[in-house]
């Protein structure tokens, strides 16, 4: 029978380093602060918005929201990344997507200053991500995973870590954070013959495919600690993982519920990058 | 017994597409060109400047190779990056690595455009390997080892990869390209446990550790195709691979001798790389 694995309680605790380090920053008269640029009311962006200013609040992060019609210009799209570059005041900057699908979402993402690129949304960010040098942030779903395995103290040096799903946003930068803490690790997709046993082999199973409840049993062994990113819809209209948690929890060691798992971690690790992006770009005032 | 795969033979078929693609250009006038940097007079680099040299003329690809004393300055070596940048008759820049140690090789290196980056050196090409965006080249060694598999007619999708190293010239980006052919991509390296037995599950097995032949007969099994990416010089004095060839060639089913396989194929994907990069740069003009 598995353990849940409680994102709150992961939240909890890496929002105590958070606190410290907004501490040390507050001490110098600097409020940390995340500036999110919307355009358009996308319920989602609306839910994450919410969800992030609660967080960030709660820890003493301020954060602007601005928001644009969904028929904002490029000009001034690309001038809110740009006024946000410029501004000291502002160390972390949130721009959700996608962008209305007329907008060139690379060429506005990427003139945002990596330092200041808190979500991993940057081809610099995604490069620092690929080769481990320090350019900008890991997407915070990425990060999310990290900070639970971290929380549940396993040592991921030679651990088999398979990663179901490749995209940009979790699946490929999860697997270079894995790399990176000497894990061994197989990026498996549609494409893999015999998922199923493919992710059986896997000491860490991190499912990020996208699909409701594609994990079924046979994807499963004992001992397994399982990470679901999923964050789908079933046909039922309830929230649902890509894993079949009914199916594995007897199975498997350790689990991450949906909801209040990876989800439940995410805005944490945003507010986490927020005051960590402060602190990097006062170094010179210490 | 295994079929060596002859890197000569690749790279003629290789120079087959490069030598239309210079035509092209030298009908509207254009010679694409390659300009190296070095500084200082490491005998690997010579090496490389000379095999480099000659392929490109046997392609009708020009080469301006520009040579500094190793106590050159960051500013002459950056002045000569942008200088290269600049120039709309250079398409195309190999800067030698690692640069003495005393300067910013990350800083210099990343002056460069990564339209003319033509060995994946920059943050942004790497970021374009990591993505699948159009942005820079990847490193000549890692699509040496595609051009490979493409020239034996593998079709990788689906296909167990195994990739042993996890470099950022070779082992890292090796495996972004084999996961954008829809392989399913396992990265080993020192820390994997049983590594042997990783590396037998594979079809398709590249070894990119760096230490002479420890790809021994228990890595292998029969069927498997190796890539031997490893130049190394064994206690002898002798150039050998990271597989021992003698050991697995009775097993394996294709595989790339040490000399004469994928280091064979490496000068004619610069080539390549500098050709593409004449016709992108000069789009409008057709």
């Amino acid at each position: 029978m598995a353990l849940d694995i409680p994102g709150k309680d992961v939240s909890s605790a890496l929002s105590e380093k958070i606190r410290q380090k907004v501490k040390l920053l507050e001490e110098k008269g600097i409020t940390p602060t995340l500036r999110t640029i919307r355009a358009g009311d996308n319920p989602g962006d609306l839910s994450y918005e919410r969800g992030a200013a609660k967080r960030c609040a709660a820890l003493g992060i301020a954060v602007q929201n601005l928001a644009f019609p969904a028929d904002v210009s490029r000009e001034e799209l690309y001038a809110a990344v740009c006024e946000a570059n410029e501004d000291p005041s502002v160390h972390g900057v949130l721009m959700f997507r996608p962008l209305p699908a007329r907008l060139n979402q690379d060429e506005i993402g990427n003139a945002l200053l990596p330092q200041k690129d808190v979500d991993g949304m940057t081809d610099l960010s995604m490069s620092g991500v690929f080769t481990g040098k320090e350019v900008g942030y890991p997407p915070c779903t990425a990060q999310a995973c990290m900070e639970i395995l971290d929380y549940c103290g396993i040592d991921l040096s030679g651990k088999r870590t398979v990663v179901i799903g490749r995209s940009n946003v979790i699946g490929r930068p999860v697997s270079m954070l894995l790399l990176r803490r000497h894990a061994t690790v197989t990026v498996c997709h549609t494409r893999t013959r015999d998922l199923a046993a493919e992710a059986r082999r896997a000491d860490i199973l991190v499912a990020a495919a996208g699909r409701p409840r594609m994990i079924g049993a046979d994807f499963v062994r004992p001992g397994q600690v399982v990470l679901d990113v999923g964050i789908n819809v079933d046909e039922n209209g309830r929230l649902c993982g890509d894993v079949d948690y009914e199916a594995v929890k007897e199975t498997v060691s350790r689990i991450t519920p949906v909801p209040g798992g990876v989800g439940a971690v995410t805005t944490t690790v945003l507010a986490a990058h927020v005051a960590d992006a402060a602190l990097r770009q006062n170094r010179g005032r210490w």
